[in-house]
């Protein structure tokens, strides 16, 4: 990540500044997929198919060849022609006016989103190149997402995958945004899609054209083989833990927490992230919603609110500072620590979609121990879970089970508990632990025709472990308690009750003015 | 303090219970009095009168000539039979009954003390060895307070001090409850004041008796001297500093803090701990108020939320740890950290007078460090002493400035200029570190008849330092809106808009059932 200063140069980016170098993709492709063939003991010339998935929206400008504008001399030095990472969040200004824009003209895709578009995404990026760099914007023959850049490199052919420009470029049914809504954003912004982008996009499954001779060099594999259409991270694990039909929500949980859920009919669940036709699976809707901060929270209470004593405890019993505190944590039952908490130390994604609600926490007496606040953290960001499982259900789209993948679950026990009991669902974990590259090779399989679909590859391919987490009933009748008292917290702080969050937030913008 | 297992007993005493050893009182006189005559080079013959304060509720059981019952060899095994110190709170279900027969027979003082009588007063700790200890209540021939009991070894006379007959034992300008509400605690409850205590109260200030020659032995002081009536720590404070006038509030500032001020008129102040006519200074209104959680709070903090860097960082600066945090804190503006809090870790005893309410931090982020925190809570704890002075000052009782005693506004120079700051009065500081001592001499100066009243005394022996903290107007208006955000918060989680406190605490109660 380049969050400092490009390279080469000494001079600072500014703050919420995060940009990478395209060429190191290409390095990552002619070092990884070498060095997985040969531990593997793969045959190469077994090898059928590719598929990447990737962050997004990551994005970068380029010529019409594909040559990203940052490869250039003239536009080196300029880091607007660099690819502008995810967490980029310096689009802010312009996300603010896609958003205000949107409101004032009643643009029917905005609610597919939970009424509000991210400084993250493709168009608050673009416009920020445009407003802010317009010699960089009109240089850029092609504004494309990274993972679509690498397919292009591998194919030689331009292809735009229909799930980021679903989630993260407003494509609904009717296609992109209208030119009206673009010039409103800016004059020059008009014809940004039909100029610099396509109005053409691959469905999830496809091939998007034969791995060329050069990228077949830097990979060790067959020249010709299938490369899939790009593909995103969370999006892909769906297929790869067999949640590819109704009524199985995949939770992707790692710093923040991202849901995923195939439905069948297009609902208005509120504060979701995005709702996408073929966005997770073709021909059906893909349904995202997400917690901003989830082992970000419990990451933050250790570095900053637990004493030592816990710390070396944990080494004497050879354990990390999280599995001490939860083994500690889970020595109590429910409800005992007299404790609640709101999950928003990094904001509210889904439900509320406002990232100015902060963190709380309730019930501390002088008897108040880590454990017992770890504790207390880990059931808020369940509680959390249940609200964006109750927004979905309320609308009709069934919740049976959940699964869940990335990092948190598979070393925290008592955190799959407590959202087991929590929610009252049975959860399954997925049974890679590169349950991503596992759906991009899925998804390289189907492109390859060794599948007919990916609801057939998932069938086959996908893997979850045997275990699963069911929950206590009786736990989940306290739990039912403790989640009463959150919801009235939630909906008290969360819904204008009583703004206070925001009015300290503002307090302390005037404070630091 | 005994509250493992009485002396010379394995057998570990019930939760709750505090005691102490009424000889270990003697031996403090015998100890501590010629020490200080000998470093203060004092000729004893020069001394004409010895005061003493004391902690209060703390009582004991003795005979008519003032024998404890725990020298008795028939008692001294019974718990019952030693000094229940102030801290014993096993006398909750008495205290529980006093305040709801209290209620139901419409007694007219229990407005006097709040609406709620504590588990540390007299009764419920005089009910508590009827209940449970018959024979030691009825071979208790006098329960007495501990302060009262000593000037009585002094002098060989019993008296009874009319501030803790005042705050502590219900005594109004009508004098004791009467005796129907006793009978109905307990039949035999009917007559304990008559036949255990005495309804003849003594003055502050007046003189108890003579100094016998047994107690002038121990002392090493001379025979005859006067020994005025007993009095308590904390209101003996205010005349040490000069706060014999209404309009001066002193803070008793320690693990909790005690709110003393003189009014000229009987207001009912909501939640107060008591008011007492010459509870404080003879012939005036002495109003006691309090916060159960000040530096308690801090100390929580320190010991179980601050990470170990912080301590190491004090260590390097040679500061304690409370220092650095403070001067961490200090560095930032008023608003800067964006959080708020409810002081409420040790339950709010003013003006909501309710143990049950519990500790709020809100407005948390990834960004949250120790020194927010800490700052934090010290402008709650400084937000609590503000919402009491407005009830105080809602009911005419004017206060205009304040005056910081114990062992907690010597080290924090940054509490102190907050504390100035959120009420926007100018704060003073008691001038002798043994304020209390000093109040308790000033007594005994006017017991000796060096001056006519306690007013007198305080002019000429009371003490201020020059030192002055003035509120900081930018700061006021800062925390004016803070202050705003934590009445909003203060009434929404006290006055039973959302009982979530008391909920949590009854789950809690259930889960370790």
């Amino acid at each position: 990540m380049i969050d400092e200063h490009l390279p080469g140069s000494d001079k600072p980016l500014p703050p919420d500044w995060a940009l990478q170098d395209p060429n190191d993709y290409i390095e990552v492709l002619k070092h990884t997929v070498p060095a997985v063939l040969r531990e593997s003991k793969i045959n190469p010339a077994e090898v059928i198919g590719v598929g990447i998935d990737f962050t997004a929206c990551t994005m970068l400008p380029t010529l019409k060849d594909g040559t990203p504008l940052c490869y250039l001399d003239q536009w080196r030095m300029n880091p607007h022609s660099w690819v502008k990472l995810w967490k980029h969040h310096a689009s802010q200004p312009q996300a603010d006016q896609i958003n205000e824009t949107a409101r004032r003209m009643g643009e029917g895709w905005l609610d597919r989103y939970g009424g509000k578009i991210s400084s993250e995404w493709f168009f608050s990026k673009a416009l920020q190149i445009l407003q802010e760099a317009p010699d960089v914007y009109n240089a850029a023959e092609r504004l494309i997402e990274a993972t679509d850049w690498v397919i292009w490199q591998m194919t030689g052919v331009e292809t735009r995958n229909a799930c980021t420009a679903g989630y993260k470029a407003m494509v609904q049914d009717e296609g992109y945004p209208r030119r009206e809504y673009f010039a409103a954003l800016d004059p020059r912004f008009a014809d940004v899609v039909d100029t610099r982008m396509s109005r053409q996009l691959a469905d999830l499954g496809a091939k998007a054209g034969d791995l060329t001779e050069q990228a077949a060099g830097w990979m060790g594999l067959k020249p010709g083989i299938a490369v899939a259409v790009a593909n995103v991270d969370a999006h892909v694990t769906v297929p790869a833990v067999k949640a590819v039909q109704s009524g199985r929500m995949v939770m992707v949980m790692g710093t923040s927490t991202c849901h995923l859920v195939v439905g069948n009919s297009l609902q208005p669940v509120e504060g979701m992230c995005g709702v996408v036709r073929g966005g997770i699976i073709p021909n059906a809707y893909g349904y995202e919603a997400g917690q901003s901060g989830v082992g970000d929270i419990f990451a933050w209470f250790v570095d900053n609110a637990v004493p030592k004593e816990y710390f070396e405890a944990a080494e004497r019993n050879q354990m990390d500072i999280h599995q001490y505190l939860e083994a500690e944590a889970a020595k109590q039952k429910p409800g005992e620590h007299g404790l609640v908490a709101l999950d928003w130390w990094n904001g509210n994604r889904s439900t509320l979609v406002d990232a100015d609600l902060t963190g709380l926490l309730l019930g501390g007496t002088l008897a108040t121990r880590a454990p017992d606040i770890y504790r207390a953290l880990i059931e808020a960001t369940a509680f959390g879970t249940r609200t964006i499982l109750e927004a979905f259900e309320g609308r009709g789209i069934p919740i049976n089970d959940l699964v869940a993948a990335g990092g948190l679950p598979e070393k925290n026990k008592l955190l799959v508990q407590i959202y087991a009991d929590v929610t009252g669902k049975s959860m399954y974990f997925a049974g890679s632990s590169q349950a991503p590259a596992l759906g991009s090779a899925m998804h390289a399989a189907v492109a390859a025709g060794a599948y007919p679909d990916i609801n057939a590859a998932a069938e086959k391919m996908g893997k979850l472990k045997d275990e699963v987490a069911t929950p206590n009933p009786e736990n989940k009748k306290v739990y039912d308690k403790l989640y009463a008292e959150y919801k009235t917290l939630y909906d008290y702080f969360g819904r204008g009750q009583n703004d206070v969050m925001k009015r300290l937030k503002q307090i302390k913008r005037e404070a630091l003015a």
